[in-house]
């Protein structure tokens, strides 16, 4: 991608600053986030845990724990140190360093690899880049995995999910080989909806599980590992050796106990609009969406646009409609064409069809 | 110790937030803080940085580094996060596992030896318990290590630091070895005063540095990993993979930048404040300090009780003159004697000697 000019690029932080998003929950500042937070740790007396110890963080892990399930949870600074710490657990209980996840994973594509470089973790993909993960993708390894790691939904393929059957079959396959199975729910928030289960549903049978807090919900990082009490007592050591034992999580816990009802709350609401957003664009020559109908709430759109075409595009789309319709636009595939993620939040239950429509219309007009 | 009773530790809670303390900047809550934040990040325009990249972290980045004169500086959650960093970086460009440090190092006592189980570090003691790391306790293990980690002022010894003569032929010392030094500086802004010299002129010298802000600053966790622009570039890979480098460190970093410069103003006064505490302490009989005096705004208080009678004793002073005088207490050395740290912060600028006086000897009378 050619270099932007600082020029350009000045120009696109004032126009993403002064128009309405599609994307996500809307423009945030610390100021208003901070100043929330502040109002609700007043109105519930909450004081600074002390190194992950107090009322406030213990009562939401245990919250979070009864919601999904499990036996025990752990608040941790991010996922990113939470997932390699199941995952080497599970790894020491079998002797065996060898685990496997999907090819797009977050470990994979995301972290500088730190389950092998700091963990001393293998892996293998399992399965392929463009679609879940399934019982049949697990055969061929499952003699030699101390753990698996299943992402649902698969954010890179555009938040797809296994059918429920195939989740099922998935789930008691790994089961009957003795393998520990831990799940990504990155973004399990969002799955709800189109399973129509409750999340403790859905989580059954996993071994372990890691959510997050600033994504779909919003609130300040912060991610949470669940699983049996033994599983957290042990990576609550790991994450005071990884530096994430921190003085206190006090701001992050609260603003994330916060914002967890309230948000939950509405994904039904942001899954209906993906559902009728979608409808929309897939009418628009030039543009397409992955998956069609979306599963959950975000989804992958495809432009038939050069990435360069579709930024300058993007530009003059906010100018004329004060609407801001993405981020980050990447190659796709097919040459000529692009891609971007949109995540259906507050922002796009703001935005009518007939906006949406003459926006994405004015866009691929290039 | 006997386990506590429900009761008794409920009672000691509310003693203890009843009262004026003796230890540190005095009673905080979320709240207070997060609204002086957010108030300060509305008058400075503050946005989200998005994974470490923004204007106010990379300004506050570039404005410790100059003031400790460094050529970069990375913002991390962690101090126990960023010193194994920063040692492991070292040890791979001596190809080289083998690093030295203090025998009450942090990363030796609080870390659950990280550096060892996740980076793979192994570590020589160097120097005695009591006293500071000098060079004649270099002299043994000179040709072996990768890296050498230096505490100023030692915690764990009441804050001790060496002369500033000691201290010059110890970097003498180790750069003709050709020995990385790391300066483990959680304590470093209160180094200053006692030996009236500048930030920079004690960090010359040492190949890299951390420091603290949640600490003497008073601000929400965070830490600051200090160098050269190739070592901080890597620590930044490092981060990551730790699962450090968070989504945003706003909050974090924006309570920093406000407390830095007003805390750092303060700690010639606190050390002043430590230095009269010392001379009314010592005085009293069955209490004595180390050292004595004080080299910073910290000291250990040694008393003739017992522990569990120390608590009580702490209890009952709380009572009758709403003053706490200490939180953790611990078994000295020596039978029937007690040891706690005091840190000379705001709360003890608000203690006049006379009341000081007095609950101590209330203290000692058991």
């Amino acid at each position: 991608m050619p270099a932007v000019s600082e020029d350009l690029q000045a120009r696109r932080e004032e126009l993403k600053s002064s128009s309405r998003w599609l994307h996500g929950h809307g423009r945030q500042t610390p100021a208003k986030l901070l100043e929330r937070t502040a109002t609700w740790c007043r109105e519930h007396e909450v004081a600074f845990d002390v190194y992950g110890t107090g009322e406030l963080i213990e009562a939401f892990e245990a919250r979070v724990a009864e919601l999904l399930g499990f036996e025990a949870a752990r608040f941790m600074p991010s996922g990113t140190m939470a997932q390699p710490i199941a995952l080497r657990v599970w790894a020491e209980r079998a002797h065996n360093a060898h685990v496997g996840m999907h090819p797009t994973s977050h470990l994979e594509l995301h972290e500088q690899r730190g389950y092998a470089h700091l963990h001393g973790l293998r892996s293998t993909p399992v399965g392929s880049a463009a679609s879940p993960l399934l019982a049949e993708h697990f055969e061929a390894v499952k003699e030699r995995l101390a753990a698996l790691l299943i992402e649902l939904p698969i954010r890179e393929a555009g938040g797809q999910l296994p059918s429920w059957g195939e989740l099922e079959t998935l789930k008691q396959t790994i089961r009957e080989a003795g393998t520990r199975l831990h799940l990504d729910g990155a973004r399990l928030w969002e799955c709800a909806a189109h399973y129509g289960r409750s999340y403790a549903e859905i989580c059954a049978g996993f071994d372990s599980c890691y959510v997050s807090f600033y994504k779909g919900i919003g609130a300040l990082p912060g991610a949470m590992l669940l699983g049996p009490r033994a599983l957290i007592d042990e990576a609550t050591v790991w994450q005071r050796r990884s530096g994430g034992n921190l003085f206190t999580l006090a701001p992050n816990v609260a603003s994330a106990a916060m914002l967890l009802d309230e948000r939950l709350a509405r994904m039904p609401a942001y899954h209906q609009r993906a559902l009728e957003i979608a409808r929309v664009l897939s009418a628009i020559e030039g543009v397409s969406v992955l998956p069609d109908p979306p599963h959950t709430n975000m989804m992958h759109v495809f432009l038939a646009l050069e990435s360069e075409a579709a930024m300058t595009a993007r530009d003059r789309v906010a100018e004329t409609f004060g609407l801001w319709l993405l981020n980050a636009v990447r190659p796709a595939d097919v040459p000529g064409h692009s891609r971007f993620e949109l995540y259906v939040g507050e922002a796009a239950m703001q935005v009518g069809d007939r906006d949406l429509d003459a926006a994405f219309r004015a866009l691929l007009a290039g």
